[in-house]
């Protein structure tokens, strides 16, 4: 497949390109849309031929025996990951905002306080307000112009009301992939915290040339306090099944988790079972290298690009393909460099302040589009902050 | 399209085929399934083009503007139930069990009893259970042969712990139409005992000629107390959607819905968005008339044929597909009929026990199936029970 192709998505029900003009005032004709973390390609043919071949068969029943998706999935985490899973060690929710959702839900009581370090993926917040629990933001530092640890910070910050830390590996906005060093502080702040460890890695398999992600899974020390959380549908842009894998190793925690899924009643989808069966293989994996390195070419044509334009600036990305870009060296209000991205240049991007405490001046661009967009996108930037020059 | 059409389901996953060995022990090959609750038709056409559709884009993100899919349900709620319902008030869940699974945990305490008139729909208990509520099984007396009410046992049975009444209307598994005289008799019991009363009205498509379906959000009274579920996924066959919708017209009760909705991070997914659009419709209607009819020509053969065996007793189908069969009169243990239909005939069905009080002589038989296949149980049947001639 060519990621080059353009697929007009306006008037097919998506939410990127058919509600920007609603949410953000932006040009439903002209305007780019930057924002939601969904990409404009097709997923590999063998994702697409397995809802094909449910559609000829045509009968959209019960699902039944998921051995042969459990096994998918225990391929490609061991091929691509090194990952050992055990098959009965994987629920399948609605999605990774359900499996956060339910992790909240399992495992913390109302008012406990939930560690995030922000700025970070703005549905955990969402999720835990709305469960009344607390968000204990700890805002990460930025050091060599990208996010880093500060656990000394946080440790004098928490006060022994918290239950869970929710990480992002990789990390949702800053495009972080987390060395063994971080990961192993991320392991002794959990553990010196009595805390939870969801570790939500959906951008696992977005790992741009010269870096890698280790699964948390691999860091020792945390086995009976982990909650791991993937999916297929961010790495093959399947977003619409609403499919995820939360993974438990630890067989307490397993067991209180399996009680909540019987308890609200949740087994998965037909569509999602069969996409991720076919995801999760040989061809999937040649896809997914194929996809990284049109990314990667996306990414240095947008930061090369937006680096060069005075007082704004990339984060460089390690992963995922949402480049986060901070506007405060315009020296403009939020409402000002605001109003050039969206009115101006007509591209419809995620605002940083709803990803919690650090992201006041930031904005944060989907890149995962064809090249031509991402030229026409940079281009539009550089004339609506032309003046800066 | 031809419902006599016969499409083998076995190897397609489908759990009704495929895991009838497994579960029963009836014999992959020979064996007729008619237990799980889905059919062996396709779906009508434009359900099949509406996957089709979004194959054919290719791109299958995040699911945004729901505008069309509410006013399909109003359309239909309206045509087929003369029933006004506003687009606000509607929920989409992960199919029913998840939308019941929701009422539970939102409306009730755990220690809070949650009435049901048994025998019913085994999932029922299974999530009050697995929420650590009480199931209080309200056992449904016969009378001329069918099910009705006893509000004068019930009231004695209760004791003021219980918080929620869960109806089936139409009854799974016995096939009743409720009247508007039981409907306000389940009205005044929900308010004598002030009860939250949820009435899962997914059959409610399915009802034989001659039966007339009242859904509960006619009956005055009950405004501030009801729940009403539906679904396309009974009607049209799409089980594997997963797509369910909690209707609520009481502001009090849709705001705590609506903030566990958030809290548990639930968003339907795309596949049942645009299947139930293209089904609520004038094509599915007429789709839906000619299932009916057909399905009642499935249960006038299969009743004929089981009352003419001695000793059996098929309860008659005002609605549903799902044949509600007593081998009481057969003087057999449970265990001597359900090895006469399971490994004689042949046959997987649900078991009775498994619908709570009042369910031990029965078995459920699925006749939504080809008429050849239900012609087919039938033979057996009376082969199997032949020496009771």
């Amino acid at each position: 497949m060519s990621f080059d192709q353009i697929i007009d998505r306006r008037g097919s029900h998506c939410v990127k390109w058919d509600m920007m003009e609603a949410i953000y005032g932006v040009d439903g004709d002209k305007g780019l849309a930057m924002w939601v973390a969904d990409m404009d390609f097709r997923p590999p043919q063998c994702v697409l031929d397995a809802v094909q071949t449910q559609l000829d068969h045509g009968i959209i029943g019960y699902f039944g025996d998921d051995t042969k998706y459990r096994e998918a999935i225990q391929w490609w985490m061991k091929e691509r990951h090194n990952w050992t899973v055990q098959a009965d060690h994987i629920f399948t929710t609605h999605g990774l905002v359900n499996g956060t959702a339910m992790c909240v839900d399992t495992f913390t009581e109302p008012g406990d306080g939930v560690v995030l370090f922000t700025p970070v993926y703005h549905a955990f917040a969402k999720v835990i307000k709305a469960n009344n629990r607390r968000v204990v933001e700890c805002e990460m530092p930025m050091s060599n112009g990208r996010y880093e640890m500060d656990f000394d910070t946080w440790d004098a910050q928490l006060d022994g009301s918290e239950r869970m830390l929710i990480l992002c590996s990789p990390h949702n906005p800053g495009g972080r992939v987390w060395t063994r060093d971080e990961l192993l502080g991320v392991a002794a702040f959990a553990k010196r915290h009595k805390l939870i460890l969801v570790s939500d890695e959906i951008h696992h398999d977005l790992v741009m040339p010269g870096h890698r992600h280790i699964p948390m899974s691999h860091i020792p020390g945390v086995e009976d306090r982990l909650i791991m959380m993937t999916a297929t549908t961010k790495t093959f842009n399947i977003a619409g099944s609403h499919s995820g894998n939360v993974i438990i190793a630890d067989p307490d925690l397993r067991a209180k988790f399996a009680q909540r899924m019987m308890g609200l009643g949740l087994s998965p989808n037909s569509f999602g079972l069969f996409m991720a069966t076919a995801a999760y293989s040989p061809e999937g994996a040649a896809w997914t290298d194929e996809l990284v390195a049109y990314l990667d070419g996306n990414r240095k044509l947008f930061d090369d690009a937006v680096n060069a334009i005075p007082g704004l600036y990339s984060m460089p990305l390690e992963a995922t393909y949402l480049s986060w870009v901070d506007f405060d060296g315009t020296g403009m209000s939020r409402d000002e460099f605001t109003k050039r991205v969206e009115q101006d240049a007509c591209i419809a991007v995620n605002h940083g302040p709803t990803f919690g405490k650090g992201g006041d001046s930031w904005l944060r661009f989907n890149i995962a589009t064809p090249r031509a967009r991402v030229q026409e996108a940079v281009d539009r930037l550089a004339k609506a902050f032309g003046d800066l020059q």
